[in-house]
């Protein structure tokens, strides 16, 4: 595929679709995905619009500037993205391998649109299986005396890696303000719980004294607020008074695999769009 | 709301949701949801489009012949609605009263954008409740010797009450081929099995013999092909060695319900499009 | 049917479920079904055990004798049921009607092994739909100022109708701690959130703040603490973008209905063991 | 855990329950799960009963002897088995490795309580996969020529490693009634629908032709009618008309993972019984 993804949010008005639509067709676009939604409480217009680039009158570099005086009028945000143009994904990990393993999986059987080239973990568990991918490995330990320091050869090497995208696969350590900055709606976490119920450490351990008869998980993007940040996706899974705090853990694996891949397929197809702390997704 | 919504199908090509798009803004209508979608297998279109009349240049019988050369254009499938026009539904049920039960509390509830005139069954056992809601209720008893005349009489009370949308309801009775032409995509069956899965009598036992451990329900148009018509919605719920056929009941109607009304609502608000004895639902 | 249902907690030891069912066997009683769990870290053992009573040995008032030295052996806590007696049922209900609507429907069907001769409100709304069933309505409103004096009211009444079991069905009052004590575990409440989450006032306008993707219902037995009493059953659907608070108010209805039905359902089959503010359903 | 596990499935009378748990109490064991299901329709009587043999009076190989006079008095069906015994298991495969690589992670994860010596395929695909797991991996191609000589093949490497389950982890050719009467009720399949919908060939493409709004798969016995044999476990997603038939496959595969590994991790707990061509699940 070589399409072109405009995702476009501004206060609501008449003729924004007419005017972006016409802009696609006047410079001879095939539009093959366009949703809209507009939010009636706040007055919000939010599109995602997708179109073919063969035969396209303009250039990909010309498109931006283009299409910028209809964005002016409106007063859009607005992000512009090509599906040819592979970002460059860094998966973190602490212990639990699972996320990871089946990210991996996925990547290889082609469930993303992304590049994998760097693992980051605290810990050495993740090596050999990264390796075995051909993927670079970094382990860079944490602990409170030394966080800042480290952030700082984590973003090193992201920057290295040319990283666009953050994933953390189940990676257990809290980052500061200053780390997420450089990742605004870049980094994607998996939280293994139902959020809100459960922010924090022991998710599944929280559910088991609780007696909850459903669990889930979360997938969301990380702001300073630490488990608050817009969900992007979540599911769950009926549970029992005969399953223990293992078996929660066992089948919200599970949940966890499936949900943080969706919502990883969903932010490199830019279906997402944040605003106000919630998420449009256009699946 | 004072909308006007428009149901576009046709073969894809370059300018359709500009033009249309177009057509709305130009006139002065304030879109409030536009949501498309292409098959890529046939290459097919489909549209929804919904703007506001308020302000809206032209009058209600000025729209469709402005709208014409646009459809011709692209050689379009269309249907213009006015949200304003409430349709008027009939509901067909024989002696299972859940679904007719949920349906007229939804309606009072305010869920469904319709009246309700006409009730028409081949028992007595719905006349209680149907004539509680003040509405008519027609008694025409069925079998396979006057299947014929007793239809006529249904299409007489039915054209008489001015009927625009049928649903039936748990309704036993097959139609004849010329009963269904009377309402093509305007007949909504509910059947209790997931289909293709039991289509035909007795379903709850069919799924009970075969050990399955889901059940469900299916909402669907009526056609020619009993129990073959385009799918418009399914849910299931879970079942267990611990349940017998009752209770596979029991937990059905629950789903008949809800699967039903989701359908009912999603036509009356013009979310559907069939194709290729398919539906494209624009949720 | 006419069984005998005994619910046993008591901490697990050797010959538990040995000494219970050959107390029944000796009897002449035919198990009709036997569930145990074990809760591996507090030691506990639980059972349900329902047998016949056509030609057993013992008339029902002789059997909690007879019973007695094997529970004082293992120090059982438990109790005995007899499927004949059907409990009394009062439902508490305020402006919110639909749960209210769907008791009485599906006691009609038969779901209920219970009779319901009394609903509370403390207001009118009801009124026509309860004594169209033939139930009686007592109407006692309530302010911070006359709760305490207004809650011995409710409690006259229900003495008065020997309710055993209390349904609250969307009622939106708090009850003392000295009412909750004269129902233990005998008051069933819904929450219309996915409880831990979004606990207290207008949960579907929290969860959409928060942008949830997916929306839950909550039966729980009424403690002294609001909204955290043992939860009995938990259910969800999705909610997407689209939904505003209204869509969520009735895709939650209809979660409402189906979870404290089911709770309903299991509390009068004797169905519930509550321990450690938890609940083990032999479902 | 040291634990034996007895599944018995009988005509339902008298005294069952309470000679088997007397016959392990007297022999000093400890129950630590007991379940039994009464099926109403054919008087059929189904346990598993769960004890620890630490402390227990009898010697493994006395076990059996013991209650066989118990078997014999009311005919039973029984099985017993050991969980300090690992069944061993060979997995057979064709192109579409996903569920074996789930199954080997789960496996290597300590969800499966057994060995996994072998892994059988008829493509050369999933060699490097299973040889990169240690196990060994017998490349045996088919036709329809050959069929009945590579069966005696598979056989012989199936009796030389000993094994006792197979699972058929979207193993693409049919195995002839001579060779099913090998393994009976100890081969798994998963078949990528919801059974009975669309068995056979392609069911991806079947139920995008269809039109339903929901696909699954299924977990069963293999029994020499094809995809008719008991089903153990089913479970869903939804499909929208967005998802393509490769959208299917790839939500499909999510599904078969999860549904097979369910399926043989009950099998290997000793937790399914099978009767009249469905099956009891103590989950």
């Amino acid at each position: 595929m070589n399409n072109a993804v405009l995702l476009i949010s501004c206060s609501d008005a008449k003729g924004i679709t007419a005017s972006v639509t016409d802009f696609v067709f006047k410079n001879n676009g095939n539009i093959v995905h366009a949703d809209q939604h507009i939010d009636a409480r706040t007055n919000t217009f939010f599109m995602r619009i997708e179109w073919s680039l063969e035969g396209f009158a303009l250039q990909r570099d010309q498109i931006a500037e283009s299409m910028r005086p209809i964005a002016d009028q409106f007063d859009m945000s607005w992000e512009l993205h090509f599906t040819q143009r592979k970002e460059r994904v860094a998966v973190f990990v602490s212990k639990h391998l699972h996320c990871l393993h089946d990210l991996l999986y996925r990547h290889k059987a082609g469930h993303f649109s992304c590049e994998i080239p760097l693992v980051i973990s605290n810990h050495r568990d993740a090596e050999a299986m990264v390796k075995g991918h051909k993927i670079k490995f970094a382990c860079i330990p944490k602990d409170l005396s030394n966080k800042s320091k480290q952030e700082e050869k984590e973003l090193d090497v992201l920057k290295k890696e040319k990283i666009d995208v953050i994933v953390l696969a189940r990676y257990h350590q809290i980052f500061s303000d200053d780390f997420v900055k450089h990742y605004p709606q870049r980094m994607i976490n998996i939280h293994h719980s139902f959020l809100p119920s459960f922010a924090g450490k022991n998710p599944y351990a929280q559910a088991y004294e609780k007696g909850v008869k459903i669990i889930g998980a979360t997938s969301h993007y990380v702001t300073k607020d630490l488990d608050q940040g817009p969900i992007i996706e979540q599911d769950i899974v009926r549970v029992s008074h005969r399953d223990n705090v293992q078996d929660l853990v066992r089948k919200g694996e599970d949940l966890e695999k499936i949900v943080l891949s969706r919502a990883v397929r969903w932010h490199l197809d830019k279906r997402i769009l944040v605003y106000n702390r919630k998420t449009v997704v256009f699946d």
